[in-house]
């Protein structure tokens, strides 16, 4: 008799022992997709192939479609946060658990939000590309900053949000503003929350902020948030823009536009819209920072993930319910 | 009658319109040396040739030859914390005061050290290089690091070494361990000093830290501290090595066999031994990240830093006692 299928989408790390042990020694068999981000269609053809009871998804999309061909499914788990590539309708239509790691990796991404930071106002990363052609040119440096003068505006105000105000105010002396539906239901513009932290209208944070960091889920009322009215209103201030957050978020377009504007001093991007095959021309502009959706990881956090994913999908195929649920069934 | 002569050795920033300003004003005369670091015959020559009363510095050297060729000297003023560039017994024996700026640029070359740190471990110079070159590779990124679990040692513990600790403790939540002579005579190894924070012997720091910073000042003891022996007792745990003081703290060729050897995972330099001129083999290292000794810079620290050793020359040459003596006269 065949055993079981559990199909692992896509999997930026290299190697595969922590999910294979684990997934097998339950007497499943774990197929897997590209080591970096699939595609839909390969996803769908996988799905279409196996049969799988359980999809574990990195960034792949699970289209409703790659649902729809699968009989037996029990489970999607998102091996992440956010839910924005899963199709949790048809995965609910279907009677399986959609389920994610919402606490996974807010050290790291608030890590990579502050390294961003201080790299743009310390002048690291553009400093460091002189030295990498021979060049020692103090005086040629760009303006830096001390950081405990500087103003961060957050939108969104999870697990990561509060945890980046934290590193912001509390280490460094930052003056933080904070942004979020749920927050201004309950509190007037710039009503303190807590020392240094203040809640902010986003007109508020595009007026005062000297940089404005991007911590909230991708949805369709948040898709494009960032578009060339909202940055025409950052152009007194000059923020850099920090997105460690979903591509969809900033309107890629409107955002180059406001760069050759000046609207904005710069950009740190993690997440770019047309990832994985982001254009060169913008990956190589001076005025951004890019790394390549990396800020969830690392050595700790990658592990605690894979083996929080693993043990979901087991907890589920053994009739128990799944500990962080994302949908109802 | 010409006006008595401030001579201005050299400046690492463009304009000099705040020194100007309050030295003319005052009714002397600002002659001022090479925009960047000046060499010590420049100095000697500016010297001899304008015969001043007073002389800032910021880099260059100002040697006992300097202070021979002056005859009306009353005082030679650092730009900075550092006074390894001034000969210090010569002024004295002179009549003159040598002054510092003690507490300047706490917060700039405290961010920096953390702004490298967060570079080296969420690799964002090398991501952002890649990224330079049109390449997206998530799958290739080096293993990143969550900041929480890493364990500093400062080396230094004054006004900087302190603010340093602060932010990796309470910001980040980092353990740090710090050491000084004045420290050890007090605390035994591993003796508590705040939360996160303990006092070590340098052997232990050799043994548990993750990174290594140095944040002391150069002296004919502290002179190559960091050195072959130094380095190789680091070789088990491999930290990031940072300096942020002075680069005759290291011994270059010591620290690019270190490298070599993989005894240390990087090194983080702002200042190095033969800067301004370092060779660009080293400045080109992949496992190195470089700042041209900047770390002190920022809008605000510069104008403070400016205004406030323009304030002390002219303090002395209205007769009154300098705010911040480093000799007795």
């Amino acid at each position: 008799m065949t055993a079981d299928t559990v199909v692992l989408t896509d999997h930026p790390w290299p190697d595969l022992s922590v999910e294979r042990e684990m997934i097998e020694a339950a007497g499943y068999r774990l197929v897997v997709g590209p080591i970096s981000e699939g595609s839909a269609e390969q996803t769908e053809q996988l799905v279409a192939q196996h049969d799988p009871v359980a999809i574990m998804t990195c960034w792949a999309p699970v289209t409703g479609r790659a649902i729809a061909a699968s009989s037996r499914l029990r489970i999607v788990a998102r091996m992440g946060v956010g839910l924005d590539n899963i199709d949790i309708p048809a995965t609910t239509a279907r009677g399986a658990w959609v389920t994610n790691i919402p606490d996974y990796c807010v050290e790291e991404v608030s890590d990579h939000v502050v390294a961003l930071l201080l790299a743009a106002w310390r002048g690291v990363t553009v400093l460091d590309r002189r030295a990498k052609q021979g060049l020692w040119q103090p005086s040629a440096a760009p303006t830096l900053r001390r950081v405990a003068n500087r103003c961060v505006g957050i939108i969104g105000y999870g697990h990561i949000g509060k945890r980046t105000a934290h590193k912001l105010a509390n280490g460094f002396g930052c003056r933080v503003l904070v942004n979020s539906p749920s927050l201004l239901a309950t509190h007037a513009d710039l009503a303190p929350l807590a020392e240094r932290i203040a809640v902010a209208h986003l007109s508020t944070l595009q007026r005062e902020a000297d940089a404005i960091v991007l911590n909230l889920p991708l949805t369709p009322d948040t898709h494009h948030l960032i578009d060339a009215e909202f940055l025409r209103a950052c152009a007194a201030r000059r923020p850099w823009l920090v997105n460690v957050s979903r591509g969809g978020l900033v309107d890629t377009e409107a955002l180059l536009a406001a760069l050759d504007q000046r609207w904005l001093s710069g950009a740190a991007l993690d997440v770019i819209e047309s990832e994985p095959s982001p254009p060169p021309e913008l990956l190589q502009r001076e005025d951004m920072i890019i790394t390549p959706h990396i800020a969830f990881t690392s050595d700790a956090s990658l592990l605690e993930l894979r083996q929080r994913a693993s043990a979901e999908v087991l907890r589920v195929l053994r009739n128990e319910r799944p500990l962080h649920p994302c949908n109802v069934i």
